[in-house]
């Protein structure tokens, strides 16, 4: 076999079960080994798509999938959502096809410094010296990514390395019968969980603010259990990378975005006990304000660092506290009644608590609107919300394609403003093709709307000038997203009223495929 | 005035007078900046139409343009267009926000390393560490940027060297009544060229290849003389950065893309001597096909390094040949009959040689469609023709737009193939809002096709099995591109025939504004 047909091999034989794929010309030999059906290659029409795709597929399979680009710019382009992947903890195998070896010395046009590209975004890179080398490089690769929390692995593929022969099928290190990798799992230290136990006993008020594994599954269950036996709460960053919310579950209190709100939520809590993440930062520093967000005076407890196991930590800490028959906190059904009248940020939310179907996934990049109300579906059937981790705008609507195909079985509810939704878009694209069961609502208040904000806080002035303000609106011209779907194989439907709004969101998730609704507010 | 008005003060002192903006919240003050208007911001939905547009901008101008990008990810996404600006020798000043330098310690999601992502695509890299240093900074930037050949100069923007005081205005170093930097001309050794007149002299078989500044304008009109007078080949790189052609041009021969053609082109040419470019080497190294295309025993001789001036270089060698009076080679104009039936090539070209306009700006990237037949408009009215010197795919409709921004007065044709349009199709937008002479021609063949081609020359096997074949077609589900230039505020009209498209593009370069042509190609 070929060193490309031994990727694909250890790819799969290691359990990574998709390729998201932009692929050109130095990756023809690998486009011929995805014939090998035990991995789906996925066409993406831009890498930014690819890259996000693979965190979405992450997010909720909790195993990397890989991608395929082509050389430089290619990885170049997927770096945005690569950004956001790493913020997230997602795993993923990046495939970048190169040049033969022997033609990197021309310095041909599309050549470039591709580790230098690599090496800011990825925990491990490494560009396979040959073909018989690809297999235990790939394996390798995947080990990394596959690590807890996940990581982004970078392989480099020359056209050499895939062409040439990589030895017989099984006959590579590694191949044939592999095993699926799976995260190890590390304790916390001992002394820690028993310190925290200390303050939870203390009665001093307290927040224990959990992340990536710990805000879902049996971990959430446990943490709640804490919560209810010690009367800490239980907090989250405003940003989660899957956070399983809604009736019967243990609910999680966000932190708010806003500098002035985060503080105001913050105060008076004595003892932040962090579980895979660190003490809550401002997303941006602004001039008069600080970085970090808790009271002066209040301590930071590490309860779980990001590369130990949260599950294991609760059940030492519910040991600790004599509180393993606690009953955990959970989060009632709240009926919403269906809203009316104008779409604002509150009719929004209403509507999503009345139309979210059970099991949905919600991967939201609503920023502006959907940012300071999405508490208001916290009594909604029972969900998963997805949030953009590195900041990187562009990510929703790639997240949303990789998780509907990682969960064919669930609705996809992708919320997105219309300046973020057109960093990717050719997202749909892939929906389409895939007939994937994903709902792109496109809040379309044709504005940069949260820079309006962001230029007062920033202290650039009270109100934009003319030219600047010419910078945040995107309303000349008005972006049709109706046209754009239709253009993209999506079918569509624009609303105005949170009846209408609310009534699509309920008719697109019993579609069988991909639909777009265009909520149109008006300030 | 704060660092961000000493920027733009600067920017637009040294003679940048357009910024191509993506901006987010650290980037508020130099957007307030902007109200001066010495300088005019342009938005762009999409960071790799900034750059790109930046590209075409350069290459009309020959000045730098400006970028406006937001933080690690901002820069990412502008990153492949960058590589093929650099590529073609265009200056840029990319401005990329960042936090302010007191919250960088606290890792923030937007969080990244700036100057790693810059520096492998980027001539120069620096990091203001105070508003006061913006000014200084800034202007180095810019005349790294105006260098001979253009130069990629990343000046990063932390959120305090932004907002922080920079002194008075006209107080910060070599701000106020400030030149236009122009790049400087370097004379070639007398050596090298008295070299080359011995072996123009010698009348053995020479040609001579030319790139950068020399395909155009006087040194263009030279080097035909120095042709006409020795009797030497003239030809280009594949890719030429701008070259003037069309009638009343001195002709220059095309080396073509594919190897065997290529080295059947250069076959029996025992001289090659270079203007600003290096021996033609192919574009991807295939297993049986070499690197190198020239004639083994053909000797290479630099007439013009890549920073030095070829006009010089030029008038220098028609004196050594005692041909200073000698005329240029001229392409006489040749009337192409209007072409009827079936869109292919042959008649794609044909109509382009009857419709191109006087003077205008043809951006190529239609791959498959017009890459070898493009020779068929040689005596189509003058024109500029630009390609992609990177290889990057989805730099035509960025590049096109900030051509177009550059020469309001001219008509810029912008061939695109359908997957290529598809990376950046946000510039629509852009030349929409900015009301563009610009007409965008989409090649539909529904396919990535040139990969069809490249699957057999990898020797990847005969033809793509059934899942690569799934990877290279783009017809599942067809693009309406008709719609997606509505949804983004361009009108078009979809044409069939070689008669239809005739008059499409002659009708759409009476237009005022943008105008795109899907024509349909059927396999």
């Amino acid at each position: 076999m070929n060193g490309a047909e031994s990727l694909v091999e250890t790819l799969a034989g290691h359990g990574v079960e998709i390729c998201f794929a932009n692929p050109g010309t130095s990756e023809m030999h690998f486009l011929a080994a995805l014939e090998n059906p035990r991995i789906k290659p996925v066409l993406c029409l831009f890498e930014g798509v690819a890259t996000g795709a693979a965190d979405g597929w992450y997010r909720m399979r909790d195993a990397p999938a890989s991608t395929l680009l082509h050389l430089g710019p290619g990885l170049a382009n997927g770096l945005a959502n690569i950004h956001n992947a790493r913020r997230a903890s997602s795993g993923m195998v990046n495939i970048v096809g190169d040049h033969a070896m022997a033609h990197l010395k021309y310095d041909a046009p599309l050549a470039s410094d591709i580790e230098g590209l690599a090496r800011p975004l990825s925990h491990w890179v490494r560009r396979s010296v040959s073909a018989s080398a690809v297999a235990p490089d790939a394996a390798e690769a995947i080990a990394k990514a596959a690590e807890h929390p996940g990581k982004i692995a970078t392989l480099i593929l020359p056209g050499d390395a895939s062409w040439g022969d990589a030895g017989p099928p099984g006959g590579a290190p590694r191949i044939g019968v592999l095993p699926r990798v799976e995260a190890g799992r590390r304790a916390p230290d001992a002394g820690r969980v028993e310190q925290v136990a200390r303050v939870l006993r203390s009665g001093e008020p307290a927040m224990i603010i959990v992340a990536n594994k710990a805000t879902r599954g049996r971990a959430l269950e446990l943490v709640g259990r804490i919560a209810a036996a010690s009367g800490a709460r239980l907090g989250s960053q405003f940003f989660t990378a899957r956070l399983e919310r809604g009736a019967g579950r243990t609910p999680v209190e966000r932190i708010p975005y806003a500098v002035p709100q985060a503080m105001a939520f913050l105060q008076g809590i004595r003892h932040l006990i962090t579980v895979e993440t660190g003490e809550p930062v401002a997303f941006f520093r602004y001039p008069d304000r600080p970085s970090l967000l808790k009271d002066q005076d209040a301590a930071v407890h590490t309860l779980v660092a990001p590369d130990e196991d949260s599950e294991m930590a609760f059940e030492m800490l519910l040991d600790a506290l004599g509180a393993s028959a606690a009953s955990a906190l959970v989060q009632p059904r709240i009926e919403t009644p269906m809203p009316s009248g104008a779409l604002n940020p509150i009719s929004i939310a209403h509507a999503l608590a009345v139309a979210i179907p059970e099991n949905a996934i919600v991967v939201d990049e609503s920023l502006t609107t959907g940012r300071e109300t999405m508490g208001h579906t916290m009594g909604a059937r029972p969900h998963d919300l997805i949030n953009n981790m590195g900041g990187s705008i562009g990510y929703a609507t790639p997240v949303a394609t990789g998780a509907a195909l990682a969960c064919p079985d669930r609705r996809t509810l992708c919320m997105v403003g219309d300046g973020s939704a057109m960093y990717t878009i050719q997202s749909l694209w892939t929906q389409a093709r895939e007939a994937l069961p994903v709902t792109t609502i496109i809040f379309a208040n044709n504005s940069y709307a949260i820079l309006k904000a962001e230029y007062a806080n920033m202290g650039a002035g009270a109100a934009p000038g003319p030219r600047a303000a010419s910078m945040i609106d995107i309303d000349n011209p008005t972006i049709d997203w109706l046209a754009m779907a239709r253009s993209l194989g999506v079918p569509g439907m624009r609303v105005e009223t949170a009846e209408d709004f609310t009534q699509a969101v309920i008719a697109s998730t019993r579609e069988e495929g991909p639909f777009l609704i265009e909520a149109k507010l008006y300030p």
